[in-house]
């Protein structure tokens, strides 16, 4: 390893060192995002940006499939508007950004910058919604949305941050019911398929509801620090939001009834969620699906003899994996040793990096290198069109499996209190315990512990005859607990 | 026609009867956008999103193409930020929305919600400069900004609109003068060729300039009421940002150079523009290669025994349109009679609309109606995945020829002020005459007459021996006058 190679490795925090740092480390040296002077406001760098797009794009295609149509609302919400739901505007006014002044005059009314969109988008609705003809409306929108954060963190908890929030009205409670759990399995299945992140699917307690849903569910992950991670939701909001926008409709029997509702959402923080499930020492690990470059190629050039002979066939390399449909990226820099790039690529998580050197062009061959497990190997440059593909898939899985086998060796559980508290101390990751349905039970093992409810899982959340950790009553639910971000 | 049919169509108010009525009709009754409570800003309905989304993939390709990679920069700038170059701010400040208060707290400074992102992205610039190696910084964003505007109008001007906007340096001021020029063709190429909108590109007088800009150049086009619209804009900003930003690199010569600057944008209100360049007393014409539908089949059920075979057939006939790559909707709507399908869809402008009835059927043909000139014939079932994408890029082509003639028809060239006053009032168009140079010939006409100097041809913008409208001296330019959007 050349000194600056190792140099550039060393810049990285290790993760047993300081988790914190080492997952700043990777985001800023890997070109995902950055600070700026704006206090928890980031800027997304481009290759950060490719991550999303194509994030986006493979949840776009979801969200489309299931008949869902893109919209744009405005930025703004009244404060008028904000307040009309009283627990939406108690959960959220304490991060509200308010907007008072437009060139040089002060406005009539506060403007909130949209924390979430469900005030806007009643209001609207109620305009849109006549008739049960009119129903299911089933609406997404991508958009920025502010949140006031004191504590911010990059990707995971900033003061502005993207997302796309769905929001739609039903003529029944049982229709929005199975859309809320529609929208939660295509979270789960996009999570798991595109990300290789698997989670738990689960119901919230009402402490950690939505402000102003009926009922939240979630998916949820766990992160290599053995912390969990919501990586997204999907409201049941039932009638409270309709009652309070008038969102009414004439039904089949000619009266006038109140719609049901659901919104749900996922955001940028996904980016965090991968970093934080897959990278390790070396960096970030891409899932082939969403990775920018899902192959690098780099030329191994030694002197200027062989320089252009290695460039011509490296470039025919990119040529053909792009024709193989691979996002392949060319690093012909000139003033970088290979080495140099090697650390790079690793440290920006590309699933595979081919190696064309002179003494390969010879042999008729490349190496590739896998980023998972750093293995390498040769292949036949004929080969390399159906090879690429073929392994990128592979990595896929394995990475979604690796993930898998995480969860399972981490989540943990426990019979008694005493033991729950040395496994979050000691362990943390996942806990399965028993809880008595109080909202009492669950701040106890907070306040003790930092550890909060994740969810009550869709799948085993019955009791199982356990008794609540606290209370020592018998478990309405076996729930999942773990300190989370 | 049914009496309903007439209704739907009369509720568009004629173009000739109130153009700027027309207009707000078609947006809103097309499903294009529509108003909400928050003064001047829109939501922009899931039809209208969807054109601005094809739209939008299409100006993105050619952004990367040409080598930008997109990022994502903050919506916030604060007030010390924006002020940094005194004639940005001058010319931004008066419609600037003002973030004051987060939570319950009011902020130490003000954040202004970006009205363009030069500021913010210059001082994040800075960091990333260092060396002549980090150039061309080559990045494009797509985001809302607001300006708060007094007077607004769906589209053309709201106080919250979506944009991209592209931000670039480079080493000298010939590349940045080469990019600007890139980009602007880039513009050019695509509202003709997506948009099927002929556009004059030209250079904007100093009294038209981007605050901030050494030189901004444009382009220009031509609505059906005669009016101008700017349709995109692409700046070479000179070294005026990066000075005040300390946006400086390391250059081969191994001494320190301030960066040259670009930025270009185009927003939504393109969408205006596909609505008054194209639409007529039936409502909006959108060209197929962005329109959300390029084709909408609509069953033609008499009585219920034929109706099961017929959307049996239609739905074949949807099948293998969306088989041959045609954007395909399927008008199945049980409870609205054909006519009123035919006029809707007229209304929201699908290039082409197929009709299946039974006798259709039985003679294996369906009628094909076009938009652009509502002329119908028939084609048989079998040939339609290949006509049908034949037509629509016939229609894109007839589309675009038909608006140059336009063009060409409405632009004048006067010898006088008089005649000059008189085709203003009387034909208004595009008008090419002499201008001196100064800005007091320019303000001398705007004052008389509203119309302002569009641009300076990048072709045909030599002097040709005329002489200025108001001075009488010998012209400096032929410039291009209109009163404009």
């Amino acid at each position: 390893m050349a000194k600056q190679d190792k140099e550039f490795v060393r810049d990285l925090t290790p993760m047993t060192e300081d988790y914190a740092r080492w997952y700043v480390d990777v985001v800023r040296k890997a070109d995902l995002a950055d600070y700026t002077t704006i206090k928890g406001c980031m800027v997304i760098k481009p290759y950060g940006y490719a991550l999303w797009e194509n994030l986006r794009d493979a949840l776009d295609r979801r969200i489309k499939a299931t008949g869902h149509l893109n919209a744009y609302f405005p930025l703004f919400v009244p404060e008028s508007l904000l307040k009309m739901e009283a627990s939406h505007v108690e959960g959220f006014a304490p991060e509200v950004a308010w907007v008072t002044q437009a060139g040089q005059e002060p406005l009539e009314e506060r403007l909130a910058i949209r924390p979430t969109s469900e005030a806007i988008i009643g209001s609207v609705y109620a305009k849109w919604v006549q008739s049960y003809r009119d129903l299911p409306l089933l609406i997404n929108q991508w958009a920025n949305v502010v949140r006031w954060e004191k504590r911010t963190r990059l990707f995971l908890r900033t003061s502005e941050f993207l997302w796309q929030e769905g929001h739609t009205c039903h003529r029944t409670y049982e229709e929005a019911q199975e859309e809320t759990l529609r929208m939660l399995e295509v979270y789960r299945e996009f999570v798991e398929t595109e990300l290789a992140i698997p989670v738990i699917p689960g119901v919230k307690t009402a402490s950690e509801r939505f402000a102003g849903a009926m009922e939240t569910y979630c998916i949820e992950a766990l992160m290599n620090d053995c912390q969990a991670l919501q990586a997204g939701t999907s409201h049941n909001l039932g009638q409270n939001f309709a009652k309070v926008f008038g969102i009414k409709f004439l039904d089949v029997d000619n009266t006038e009834k109140f719609v049901w509702q659901t919104s749900w959402g996922v955001s940028t923080r996904l980016v965090g969620g991968i970093v934080m499930v897959h990278g390790d020492d070396f960096g970030l690990k891409l899932p082939p699906r969403v990775a920018p470059y899902q192959a690098v190629v780099v030329p191994i050039t030694f002197g200027e003899a062989t320089k252009p002979m290695v460039l011509e066939a490296a470039g025919k390399v990119v040529d053909s994996l792009r024709g193989a449909g691979v996002r392949t990226h060319f690093d012909n820099r000139d003033n970088l040793k290979p080495g140099f790039k090697f650390n790079e690529w690793e440290l920006k998580g590309a699933p595979l990096r081919v190696e064309v050197g002179p003494k390969d062009i010879e042999k008729k061959q490349a190496v590739v290198a896998r980023r998972i497990d750093r293995r390498k190997d040769f292949v036949p440059l004929d080969d390399l069109p159906k090879a690429v593909p073929t392994r990128l898939d592979e990595i896929q899985t394995e990475m979604l499996e690796a993930a898998r086998r995480f969860v399972r060796a981490n989540t943990h559980r426990v019979q008694s209190y005493e033991e729950f508290k040395q496994v979050i101390e000691e362990k943390k990751g996942f806990i399965e315990a028993g809880w008595d349905g109080t909202p009492e039970s669950e701040a106890q093992v907070k306040d003790d512990t930092k550890a909060t409810i994740r969810c009550i899982p869709l799948q085993g959340g019955e009791p199982d005859g356990l008794i609540d950790l606290v209370s020592g009553k018998p478990a309405k639910h076996k729930v999942l607990f773990a300190r989370a971000y």
